[in-house]
């Protein structure tokens, strides 16, 4: 009867070719994006006792649901492959923080709840696809690194340019090569928020000139990417 | 008599392969954008009242004629055919609102007349590049389900991240993790209005991390388009 | 001897092969340049008369240049296929203004004098690349015309959007549909200046939409271009 | 005797294929990454002077320690070849300032140290890929010379053009041509700082364009370069 028993456990919670197992993945899904909203919910300043006593009991189900899940999937599976494989990691996560806090507020740490999403990827049959972007990845990885270490390099050495020019007169918004990096990321990404940036004309033609190369570099791997994954769509269907 | 009334009626509206034909649709296009445009000048504040009666004419024999051309085309054609197609929901979508609004103020509805617009692609003859782009849309279409999935992963997560940094110091702009995704959004998507930005070191250093990873995420997919379109283009040349 | 005198004018103001020819060009270039620098000098309100005097001195000898050169090569050239051509009335604009203004203000008609630099690409003999990149821009001109009017679609469409979630609380700002085309110009962009943004909820998720559709909108048809200029390249050299 | 100490310096700091000199060339990049530290720590408004002087030492000690490798490497190897080699003009612009300036603040010089760190690309051996990149680079130089023009070319157009439509309205922000080129340069780049910005219904319209151009003319090098370096790739793994 155990035997039977385990075998429909098995079916449900490890297997996902089945039916029931299927099943059982979309419903552990739906409560992983539930105990999300009810997370984020929870932040929201104009909530009142009630509902946010009502979010809590939520979450508590889930972190439960999800406890009993990673005991299952530990007896059933070979124990140490998945205690030790990356989704094994990231359900523990997913839960230790609930049992470990106690009195000090960690509420951040339940995030880590997100990474369960993953599965998502498993159970919607996306693995080829990613095989396939993460083999076009490899191909390029090289490249990649060096662009990495060029953009580096440029958000230090224009964070000391400006840093020169912008701190005699803005010595409060480029107080120091630190807080100069600020503006190199939110330039040479061009999100430009508006917080920082050169009122002097050394500042702004030197920023002219990093923000031109910057582009270059910080659009380059992007493009790098796509072409790669294109090409290996490409090959897998020729 | 009818039948020969009923022909031509046929050969001006539905049949788009003659003269006539053509340039039926071209009158309708031009209608179209004079409604568009007789809409869009009534939301102007300073408009005088004899303008806005003026356009709020134009704006009405559009209508109309738009009906009878709907009428037309459901007696023309096989009538189950077209009600129930792509244009002919359009078609009714863009003069509904008219008859059923009274009463109250439903101005908003009247712009999904823009959507008889997208007859002009069929008017234009792009069908065909049209076709070659769905045909090499479909082709990286896991790749991008994989990345809108990323890129909401991220979203999220940059939302939470950036409300633990910055709701401390800035409780009015960080308010909630809802109130944080705006945040990411326009970061994200490098709009950066300016209308909220990280203030303590924690969240800079975040945010960092958060547009080079986002950068990266959001641009694959329009790299991914641009390469696949050009390969649809280049094979169905050769 | 007035033959001789033709012969060696012909040689270095029209044929670009010789070694004069050249010379001729390049010192034309240059005046092209000064003319602009001095032009844009003018604009400095910190000027002194006496520099600005100098200034329009300047501008005024090289516009007689460019006269005699026009001249010359009106003279030289089979008169009519100059006159006419792109480069001709190119010519003719950027002096014309100096001569039909008087009294008025038309400073601004000057710039014209700029696409005179045109005859830069053909002096540094880049007419092959230039060839072979509107090839390429052949090939792809039905995609690129298709993501146009799709663009023009999405800015007309969420600038009504716009209007009806924000125009309520901000009616400042997102005054009309005309005035939220702007918002939806810097947003499509991701320039996001900051002077428009959405605070009401409704127009934030709105915008979220737009953003992301607009990004993929905007960005492919450069990828477009770049990979359909790639693959010109490649054939070229194989 | 001193042939054998000769061999074994030989072996540290010029061969990099033993695993001394690896060592060595490890310890060299970390110091500099020490000194660039030390450096831009220095620049903490809020820095304590004990602290100071310790961070004075490091570098002076760092500096020592890069005089030292500069001469033997001058020793060691073929005198003149690495003098006038390109890491060994980097190598001497990396210690000179310290040298040389006395009483006159030139801590800015020192940031030169830097270009000591392309060392890092060999130690890495990553330069197979840097080849291939330059291999597509040169294939592309032609067309990147064209853009770069034609970049310059609207960044001058569309600062004259603002200039014109914004300077009688705010002539404080839109002073002259120049200061309009800072407007063009954060506008055609997309990051949009919000510091300036057309008002005028003129203004916004040409922006509209001219930013609809420049997201093409700016996007469209990246591209280049990212599908020149894929097919670089590719080629070279065929």
């Amino acid at each position: 009867m155990i035997k039977k028993v385990y075998k429909i456990i098995h079916e449900i919670v490890v297997d996902d070719s089945t039916k029931k197992g299927r099943l059982f993945d979309i419903i552990i899904q739906v409560l992983i994006i539930l105990s999300l909203i009810s997370f984020s919910l929870e932040t929201l300043p104009e909530l009142n006792n009630q509902l946010y006593d009502i979010l809590q009991k939520i979450e508590v189900v889930c972190i439960y649901i999800f406890t009993i899940e990673y005991l299952l999937r530990i007896i059933l599976n070979n124990k140490k492959n998945y205690m030790f494989s990356f989704f094994g990691l990231i359900d523990l996560l997913a839960i230790l923080p609930f049992y470990i806090t106690s009195g000090i507020d960690l509420r951040s740490v339940r995030v880590f709840r997100i990474l369960k999403i993953f599965r998502l990827f498993k159970l919607l049959k996306y693995t080829k696809s990613i095989d396939r972007m993460s083999d076009a990845f490899k191909k390029i990885k090289n490249e990649l690194v060096i662009f990495f270490i060029a953009i580096l390099f440029l958000l230090y050495v224009s964070a000391v340019g400006i840093y020169y020019f912008e701190n005699p007169v803005q010595p409060e918004k480029f107080k120091s090569v630190f807080h100069s990096l600020w503006w190199s990321v939110t330039t040479l990404t061009t999100v430009g928020y508006g917080d920082m940036y050169p009122i002097t004309i050394g500042g702004k033609i030197f920023s002219t000139f990093i923000v031109f190369i910057g582009l270059g570099l910080v659009a380059v791997p992007s493009g790098l990417l796509a072409t790669a994954f294109t090409q290996g769509i490409k090959k897998s269907k020729d």
